[in-house]
């Protein structure tokens, strides 16, 4: 079968074998949002013409492909879900010599009332979390879920790293930034100050006040502000002394690994393949 | 005298009598970033000329005039800090028929000894604080100060004006904002969720899904997005039921005045000529 993680940013297609093993990869920047005249199919086609030349015929799509700016919608599956659920919801999408399937995002509700969605998440989840705890995904849009019993049972987001780039693009916290390399120093840094007294608003007039007093490099600033965001949202979304797994790009686990441990938690990161095992598993394969 | 509130972006001058009291006004947009040629002089000249054509010699300065970026740095005066201490450290500037000084701003270190900075509001605050209290001056980098004995004894900043605009124009929560009037419901429903549990990098992503999901229309996510950050930072910086002293534009501090209300706190609205009162006041005259 063919597996494909399909994002706002990018495209990213596996050839799985019958036990679920990846054969083969690809991928490309055509993410939905780059699709030519929005013909999904023809993209598709020309990113696995390949494989189905090659003799396969069943391909499982997940991510934003699924979105209202996507391919078609696949309206969200309430929590919890699991493989069972997610199986049932599946849309199908006309396709010539193959089956194409989305898998729906999930929906949930916080303590208030107010919706959380996940598109994508789900199964890089399914993907890796055979055991019950807590996984968080770092990204633009943070999640943190919970799995019992092999199914999603409740999950939120925080908005992290989008708010970390929205600061840095537009305020004087970022005017002051020079790039330069992450430095680790400053992170632990604003990680540590995260667990202040103050509100995280208080908090990000200190990145710009510790630059004027000389105490914080402008080459330093960016990695300080990183780390004052991501470690507002552990000490959030992480009980004291817990554990998590971490699923996603490496260079953002290991950020976040050691922000938990800097927060008194324990942190495992996961195969960075999370969405093809979670494909194949909705798949029945492997 | 002659009484100048000189910021980043605007310009306000006032004549004033022996008694304090404001015979005449003047503004413009020529905040210190909009001065040709950085000519400071040039430019105070051409704002208040008639006055000191009409016989006016004494000129006061506050504000980002007194910064780095400004006209002379005015370095910053640690608090505590009231009347004598500001006037012990006012700073002459060279000026042809007329003595002209700055005030300088203020600096402070929060419980964590993170500094803090104020420079301009320092000035509001002694034109309008004559009793003990807190005072807010709400805007890009909001300001609560503590007043003891009629001297600014400590202060904190929030970054949530800024926030709010970089947020807007930086994240997807922008990109489905329809420019529309203040949406007072929302504004009012933002306040609310400010005290839900959760943290405000989870509380931002619902302003989100709240308009995925149909329950927060596009023209009013704004005016929720607001109230959300405010009522975060009024959260922070107000004890439970604590008395507050709004000072600053007055749409503004309309805003908070009912976002402290709904906070279960109490506002009082003062005087927009704060600036040109607390330069009266640190110049000895009125």
């Amino acid at each position: 079968m063919i597996a494909v993680d399909w994002g706002t940013s990018s495209f990213r297609a596996f050839r799985l074998d019958a036990a679920g093993g990846v054969l083969d990869r690809t991928s490309s920047a055509l993410g939905i949002l780059h699709v030519p005249h929005g013909d999904f199919a023809a993209v598709l086609r020309n990113q696995v013409g390949g494989w189905l030349a090659a003799g396969e015929s069943e391909i499982l799509l997940c991510g934003m492909v699924g979105s209202r700016q996507g391919w078609v919608e696949a309206p969200y599956l309430p929590c919890p879900a699991g493989p069972s659920e997610i199986v049932a919801a599946l849309v199908t999408v006309p396709f010539e010599n193959a089956r194409v399937r989305l898998v729906p995002g999930l929906s949930d509700a916080d303590e208030s009332g107010v919706p959380e969605v996940m598109r994508g998440e789900e199964t890089q989840l399914l993907g890796v979390m055979e055991t019950d705890g807590l996984a968080c995904l770092p990204g633009s849009h943070s999640k943190w879920a919970k799995i019992e019993g092999g199914r999603i049972v409740s999950f939120r987001t925080y908005l992290s790293g989008e708010a970390f780039s929205a600061l840095r693009a537009g305020t004087i916290l970022g005017r002051m930034m020079i790039d330069a390399p992450s430095d680790h120093g400053a992170f632990a840094e604003g990680v540590a100050r995260s667990g202040a007294s103050g509100h995280v608003l208080h908090h990000l007039f200190g990145v710009r006040t510790r630059g004027l007093f000389g105490t914080l490099a402008d080459t330093a600033s960016a990695s300080y502000l990183s780390g004052l965001l991501i470690g507002h949202e552990i000490r959030a979304a992480l009980p004291a002394g817990g554990r998590v797994c971490l699923i996603g790009a490496a260079s953002l686990t290991a950020l976040y690994a050691t922000a938990i441990s800097a927060c008194g938690g324990t942190a495992e990161i996961m195969d960075e393949d999370a969405a093809a095992r979670g494909l194949a598993r909705i798949a029945g394969v492997g």
